[in-house]
């Protein structure tokens, strides 16, 4: 990884029959100051190599998103489009294998064959488009099959408002099992009695006498003796652990060492805690990881990377990770899971937008499937 | 800031009339085994004296979370919930100011007069709900009003495709100017162009030949002479630089040592692009920044923290900084814009979540002003 | 949090006592073009009042880091330094309170009494200087006074080859219990065994046939029957638990949900998990958390902020915070760990340099301790 | 980039001959409950196939870092070590390409050739070790060639107190060019004539009356009318740009637009400034990138990959990027400097570690020319 000085990069053997059949470069004049003719070649930063009068040359001053020009002296420069002047001869063409008279060393970069210098090719990055269609879609087929998705949440979820969003598709349908830690299901129960989380308002002011109301909430659950029998009580009224007991869809809340309380549903033993996610990872067809770097991590390792159909084929397991920084993905990835998504953005933020997705092409299939 | 080994924390003097008005805390036995009596006081981490026939005592083994609890040999204890048993003597009451019998020392904390022990107070966190209400009721009052709010924008807002919503701002009125850098016209028109950023598909592919787009974009507006002009031959058809020329909303792009090309707007002095950002900064009414430390700092450098009304009374400058760590918002109030309210967030979904909003207050308004 | 249209800022009352005996300002020429009479008043963004013929005017343009500047049409502006032409009559002086015939109101921005304009005020800032002389310092006085300081890392410590100066702050007597994860132990075993951790040699690079090699080094530990009996038959022969082990340093392993293993020692149960760190915690004199979130906000919430020393007095327990971002520790703090101080770097480099810093302070003591 | 439902993943041609051709797995009892026999096979989260009686079989419930169970009824599982009974039958064998009977299908990730699944392979990342060792030798090597390495930095440099240890570099010949923005040298100075940066103490606090020494130290450069003069004149005292001035190294400093002052050495249009830092760009062998984002990524725009060397041979051009988080060295990968080695930490360490493996570089190779 750290950089070499003895790292040598050899010339390629222009003497080889891909490299003596190809043209000269082609030029043209820049029509005006500062202004390339069109179909310039822009360059990159690695070593390149033209072809004139039947000699491969090296520009001088290589840099990346330049221009070539010759000047009147012969000479071969790369220069900045800004820096070229009319009636300067420009090379034109696009190809870097030489077939155009320019070939630009990939070869040495490894990864096999033909490199090729690209922007943007980090696997993951908030700089990349988030394609929530696509994920919409995944979603909707995933309920149309009867998959079983599961997901797995982070307490940003519910300290950040993302509650409604992710009571809504564990209402509607497009949660299989839901995986937590203790914190998530306290600060929803302590949203749905006191309206706070960790004490603090609604529009993210800290309250007044506000830092114990979770351990009142995880105490009225301890008293009730579970969270469903809270549910029944009354004690708990909405949120998303509330929509887990009404739509009976399973929830497993494992322990963690920092955890206030626990309520009483969660399961305090690590062992015990992981045996009972796989119960639901083995029966995964989809996975949605959201603001937590512990469970997606753990569910990484206990997941397959593919599905198996019940005719024996296989696909790619549609893991979906969300986090704010690019970190928790690339972690995920460096442990193994190589196939998650990463989305770099807001927890809050994400479930709403996908829930707006969803709810879109939930209409457009309606749609299409009404009669003309 | 480094913690010293020398920093004691006096005991306060219980003489004094304040304290020695004060009851005795009262005790309530725990209704079950890890089940506490309502009302329960729970404790902070920061010393705590109990007032116990007429002396104030101290807890041992102080935590915060925790329950006071009496044993039976009379000594009194912070304990997590969980490991109180049925019967034990509990202390009841919320007060912390010594009211009720117990006093939380927060004066030594500094802050002046009564410190409180809180969760959640940092200014900017990730893990805050983010009031888009509130700020689309801002946007939309700054429009009523005739506001000037000043847009200050990064290229990740173009590159991450929240291009659609920028442009449908620009074109509602709710843009009094955009200040930018290079990049973010550049991007743009790559993309009205060629339907890339940095030669990424709207998926989120690098393509092949793609590094050279942004390069061939810059061209076609230096050869047309402006970005004005470029709409006006029909190069340039849509997105954010588009919807500026066609509203005759006025923008600034200033130059930095990383440009491409430049394009012909741009302002490459630095001293002149500062002038010529000033000249909308002293016009602002609001300000909203989205993904750009550079600029972010740039204008909160040279903007006031508040507006001056036509009749010379004065009010906070309401100013938005968007990015995706708490970082740059800590930066800009640790350069003094202290007015700035930090949201955590991808750029893209910011656009996308405030324009939604925005939207919902625009109809709230028609409806709310529709005769009965 | 969020900015409010409505939010008006009053002038102040000039009529007032404090005001009326204020002097008029003072004014200077400029020297040169571009160039302040020395001691010039620096602007801050704030209301800003300046009494010219006994007058409270506000200066047109304001911004911060300006000059106040009176124009030949007795016009007052606030105007960038480079701007200001030779011979101009600029504001000299530094009182913000009117003393000097210039007022800025922060009276409205709360926080009490007499706020005042400053930069780099945020608590945790990757930009704040690190003092390692004084946190060496503090060590060093720990350990002569017979504290206990409990370290708490996570295993990005091991992970990044900080494990040769962990090992040594164990080897010598800085470390009065080691409180931490299954991870920290399985890849500082894996180092010991095998050389690499997660299958990374020591210069990076991803071995061939290492993803196994983890779990190789627990099924070793598993066999042996634990840690300790590792290290007695050699299995284990350098590293972080061997120093535990050998030096009878206690530590405590809990676990989490996404362990591999675990090794033998590991209190898998949260509950049992928490009892044992408590244990430590409530006899903690110090406390250095090192890469870990989970263990440090677990650590946090059963931690006093305050130490009680033999003789019944009080002092704030020192608390060190490493992380590679300022969310940890700004997290730790939103959840009442105040007296939290937090270093934004990299653990490898931490443990480094802070080890540097403790063997110079050492070495001072040693030579301060001779006889001349 | 987004999981796609469709992805299907074929099963190999086990009529192939590489697969005809292959053995049995091979079993060993598990020792004792939850231990594994040596050797055994470790899961990766891939679909895998182990021939049994000359068949390839899928196990149940797959997952990563599991072991290869067969069960009394013939079953074959993957399995947690810890699940695993003592004399249960284990596959044995590190082989992944089916020559040990178990084959791991990786030819679906495409990558070319032979994937193999691995942990650890994201090329930046905070979690890697920082080969500082490497590092000093390549600095060394080019000190000794006579090579000319451009730092590129940005104000973090200073802020946090790297100020002593850069200055170390120019000053023993380590520097080629220093390229920097104003805010650098504005820092530097008031560091030198205040004793702050930003008004901030050496400390860490934030000092009254500070917010404006900055201003102060500008001011008084341009008065001297240069960093030279006003070293000459005994303005500046210390520091780097005094140890540049001093050490003949050239620098350059180009304008930002969020520049307070600028001093007067400042290049402030951006095209000349690109220009000027060309002009080192085109000489560097080596570059050194701390702590900016803005500057590196400029620097890397205009920097070629390589080296050319007096003899016409070519090496690739030693690049290190150090920045507090992944994502400048990434944005800097996905523009193309692909060449960039990433090191994630704190700005101030990465200086103090890097001048102390320097220092030792220098001592080792001053022992070694040494006769004995």
């Amino acid at each position: 990884m750290v950089p070499r000085v003895s790292t040598s990069i050899p010339h390629p053997d222009f003497a080889a029959e891909r490299f003596t059949r190809c043209p000269d470069a082609r030029f043209q004049p820049a029509p005006a100051d500062g202004v390339l003719p069109d179909g310039f070649f822009t360059t990159t930063n690695l070593p390149t190599y033209v072809r004139i009068g039947g000699q491969w040359r090296m520009p001088r001053e290589p840099r990346m998103d330049g221009a070539l020009v010759l000047d009147a002296q012969g000479e071969l420069w790369i220069r900045e489009g800004r820096r070229v002047r009319a009636g300067e001869r420009v090379v034109v063409g696009l190809a870097e294998d030489g077939t155009e008279g320019v070939y630009v060393n990939t070869a040495y970069l490894g990864g096999g064959g033909e490199g090729e210098f690209k922007f943007m090719t980090s696997e993951v990055s908030r700089e990349k488009p988030i394609d929530y269609a696509q994920m919409a879609r995944v979603l909707v087929d995933e309920r149309e099959r009867g998959g079983y998705p599961i997901w797995v949440t982070g307490p940003a979820l519910v300290h950040s408002r993302a509650r409604a969003d992710m009571t809504w598709f564990i209402a509607n349908g497009f949660v299989g099992a839901l995986l937590a830690g203790n914190a998530v299901a306290v600060h929803d129960i302590e949203a749905s009695i006191f309206g706070t989380t960790l004490g603090m308002s609604g529009t993210g002011e800290a309250t007044s006498g506000g830092h114990g109301l979770h351990m009142r909430a995880i105490n009225k659950v301890r008293a009730a003796g579970s969270i469903a029998k809270a549910v029944e009580a009354g004690v708990i009224t909405n949120g998303i652990m509330h929509a887990c007991v009404v739509h009976k869809v399973p929830f497993v809340l494992t322990g963690s060492i920092r955890d206030d309380g626990p309520l009483p549903d969660v399961v305090t033993d690590n062992v015990g805690g992981q045996d009972a996610m796989r119960r639901h990872a083995v029966k995964a067809t989809m996975a949605v990881l959201v603001a937590t770097a512990l469970h997606a991590i753990a569910t990484g390792n206990m997941l397959p990377a593919f599905v198996t159909e019940k005719d024996g084929s296989l696909r790619e397991l549609p893991t979906i990770c969300v986090d704010s920084s690019e970190f928790v993905v690339s972690k995920l990835k460096d442990r193994g899971t190589h196939q998650a998504f990463g989305v770099v953005t807001n927890a809050q933020d994400f479930m709403h937008v996908l829930r707006l997705y969803v709810e879109r092409e939930l209409s457009a299939r309606v749609s299409a499937a009404k009669p003309a």
